[in-house]
């Protein structure tokens, strides 16, 4: 994994990110931690430009609105005609119509190589494209709510081989990685599925840690694009492992706020080594 | 006050936010730190599918706009109808035309289990509904400075009978919960008021301390829907004992920036025990 | 520089700011530091009441929309005609089009009191205006990189001479102060220019300093009306001192986050005694 971060930090890729206002901030500094440089934009009149000069497009659709929806079509469409990385985080598909109409029209308008939820917002997105394909097989039935997982969906150890089935079978149809992130963390393509184990479930009490992720990862797709799984695998062992650095050193007083700031300085502060040494997964 | 909180903890509402985007990551952070869920989402098009998933919904006006301003009304119609705890925040009303109309729209329009704001933005809206009602007496004359309260308007242990007796009534005439948070706190229904005196005068020199206590109470209302008065008054001694807590946790160097991080972490810290033993109020 | 910073914490000025939303927050915050208090507020229905009861005005175009341009202009009009400071950020000009071309227009309808930008976004405003003026001599060629400057526009001591003369030479063109901040930084009006030495590297590595900079200086402007250039060169020393401070205080585990918060936290501890010893700066 030493080589991904090593890579982003050396070509320190721009960043376009059309993304929510909660955690907006927190992604830009997060992208700045790993390496990379920011830079959000979502009017529909700049977006092309804008994308054009970055390296990678992060699109979020946490609180998408009527004037950033086509801001969203217009950038992604621009950066698959430049060959730039394109991530989407499908933020609560599942929790409102409009919601999963437009996270399953961007995977149908927009090539991604990769999209990042929690189980639930994967498995919505799944079960939208399945039925787009009349494909019963892959449907999940994800029950989101809101923008957490719901309990039903998340992956166990008991759950993980048909999870790894999923995922493999879901990077087949969109034709980019799969990532579901939670207590067990998987990145898939067709052929292979890193199982991650870093982490903490700390995380999960504070906002945006999966929209920090999404946008790093972008930066890591960005800068490795000869192996997105790879690179997102890695993106995803770098967030666990920034919360278990940022876990351990937490003082008693110390709470959710306090724990986002200390993920991101420990993304800032780590080595390529220490990721190799510190990230847990498996290949499947 | 600890059985209160510990509703928050045990229920784990799901708390519908269409809020400003200045603070609205501090008030997603401190929904979490209180045991809450946040979703933020203004778009026309999914407020009322965002709302039903909800168990309350936090109306905040810090940064209204052409597009939010339907979806309050969407959003707060659809809660009405389904039952679930309603609260305005009526930031900087008095402080454009614009922002004193959309408050009373709403007042108007939407049943409000809650109001909560600081004497100025409560005064202008009483001000406003007075006029509304061809009833004098009632009228405050607040005079709003920005999204602070005018000095003016500042409620002392001078001014307290008077305060009372004001939010009671206004609580009579909204049919819900008022609560006028400064120096010394107020929380009325119109049978009883909460007088509160936790809190700091420093976290005034934080942004959004307002707002993140709007957030929280939410989350209290929605967990403690049979007693919203009780409800309200434990998020307004939380927040305040938060503040006597974060404080006493300041380091010589630290500023309102830390400041604002340690009142989040402390309610995210905070016991119900620790609650009924730091909440400093009386009933009148 | 000291009696700068305590006009501003004597007048507690309010500051209207039209700002993006990634930043907004710590803004916000930064202006209460400093001693003002800040108001965001962009919708076209309300800025003209909102400048109305403030003292300055903040522009800054780092997420502009077709919603908030008009505001733009109408509370710039508003703010021009009542006589209040006005400052512009032009973040990421250069960086599209519809940026670059809202940005000369704001500085053709709009007289800003000063416009702080780094020297990529600075360079591409002068290169506009000149075109506009069709006068090659000023034209700087800025090629910006995202909102960050490009490498080939820094100012370093070998260019400083012809920075010093371009920047004295486009206050001349604008009628009020520019400000180019990075490595060094430069304060001129037609007269003189600042050249400051305070700040850290590691500041670029934070999303919004430049942002934070323009709302406390807009504060300091609002708060030192006969002395525009003083105030911004104060402002200028004011973050670039917190930078150092800041840094001092940092922990070995610390990163972007947490340089922030001791930044924003420095400003609000910071004396005008502080100020006045450490700022470094020579006139020329």
């Amino acid at each position: 994994m030493r080589e991904i971060l090593e890579r982003v930090r050396a070509a320190r890729p721009l960043i376009h990110n059309i993304t929510n206002y909660v955690t907006v901030n927190d992604v830009a500094n997060i992208v700045l931690a790993c390496g990379g440089s920011p830079i959000m934009a979502d009017d529909f009149e700049e977006v092309e430009d804008i994308t054009s000069i970055c390296a990678g497009l992060n699109i979020n659709i946490g609180t998408l609105n009527r004037n950033t929806i086509p801001s969203m079509f217009r950038a992604g469409k621009k950066a698959n005609e430049l060959g730039h990385a394109v991530l989407l985080d499908p933020v609560g598909t599942g929790a409102s119509r409009h919601r999963t109409e437009t996270a399953l029209s961007l995977v149908k308008e927009i090539h991604f190589d990769a999209i990042r939820g929690n189980s639930s917002e994967i498995r919505a997105l799944a079960k939208g494209i399945g039925v787009m394909q009349e494909d019963g097989r892959m449907v999940g039935g994800g029950s989101t709510k809101g923008v957490d997982a719901d309990a039903a969906d998340v992956i166990t150890e008991e759950t993980l081989d048909a999870a790894v089935t999923f995922a493999k079978a879901f990077a087949g149809v969109t034709g980019g990685v799969i990532a579901i992130t939670g207590t067990l963390d998987l990145v898939a393509d067709v052929a292979q599925c890193y199982v991650i184990r870093n982490g903490r479930p700390e995380m999960g009490r504070i906002t945006g840690t999966g929209c920090q992720l999404s946008g790093m990862a972008t930066a890591f797709l960005a800068a490795n694009r000869g192996n997105p799984c790879k690179a997102m695998a890695a993106a995803v062992c770098a967030m666990g492992l920034a919360g278990e650095i940022g876990w351990a050193n937490m003082q008693p007083q110390d709470g959710n706020v306090t724990y986002r700031n200390r993920i991101i300085d420990a993304v800032y502060c780590m080595t390529g080594e220490q990721l190799e040494k510190g990230a847990k997964y498996e290949i499947r």
